[in-house]
């Protein structure tokens, strides 16, 4: 194997991109992730270390019909969106999502300076993501030639 | 569900267990796990927040058949043993190793003070762990009753 066996993840670079159509991805960018997984050669799990600059959300409110997935709050804070309401994740505290569970979930930093956090998830081709919010028309699902984001009628936006 | 969405991991009860044979099991306790992906009823990934002791190993150098394991420390430093070498890795640092690189990794807190760190894997019940010290006379096998482990040529200890 040509992997290191340990990084410092402030070595990786940064990748800052968002396959959400728009409005929804100036809703999240310019959100960093460093593929902490990656750096080894995982393929069974992938490691962000995600930093999410002040007024931007991790994501639309979403859920994994086949990857479970963790968050773990490294600096700062964010704001926990789910079925039972907000809460304010602060460094130390995490939070856990199951696979097929059809409460979708966010994380919004309403603070002033950003926060950073690992998001943890196994790695599943078959895995589709559903949004939750009424005002987001979008879906990911999986097609013959890959997956793909559409609005929830399945055609393009 | 009735899985909490978040959780203060200082607020889970702290596993003290190890299912290593002597005199490999006093090299690693009182090494403390607490369950972050159990909390949430993870069941495709396993994640523990996990402290080691001063002078302790987080268990003996080992492999995995189909497990991908990603380290993330996050307070104190712990030096990382693989084919690599020795490395001292101190919060903020991740080390990662895929499912079946035939390179046993470990964990030692030379420090004075406690270490704590993530450890991230997918679990598979199909996992097996080889050990690579010489001095480790050990290995952990799939058997029709379970996991168990035993001497490298089968036996019990």
């Amino acid at each position: 194997m040509s992997q290191p066996p340990f990084v410092d993840p402030e070595s990786l670079p940064p990748r800052s991109s968002c396959g959400y159509p728009e409005p929804y991805r100036s809703r999240v960018m310019p959100r960093e992730k460093r593929a902490l997984g990656d750096a080894f050669g995982l393929t069974k799990i992938g490691v962000n270390l995600t930093t999410l600059p002040p007024g931007k959300e991790s994501s639309m409110r979403h859920w994994h019909t086949h990857e479970d997935e963790l968050i773990y709050v490294l600096e700062g804070e964010v704001v926990l969106r789910t079925d039972a309401g907000e809460h304010v994740l602060r460094a130390g505290m995490c939070a856990g999502f199951p696979a097929g569970v059809q409460d979708g979930h966010q994380l919004i930093n309403r603070s002033d300076r950003p926060a950073r956090y690992l998001e943890i998830s196994n790695r599943d081709p078959a895995d589709e993501a559903s949004y939750s919010d009424p005002d987001v028309d979008m879906q990911y699902r999986i097609t013959p030639d890959g997956g793909r984001f559409t609005r929830r009628d399945g055609t393009p936006h």
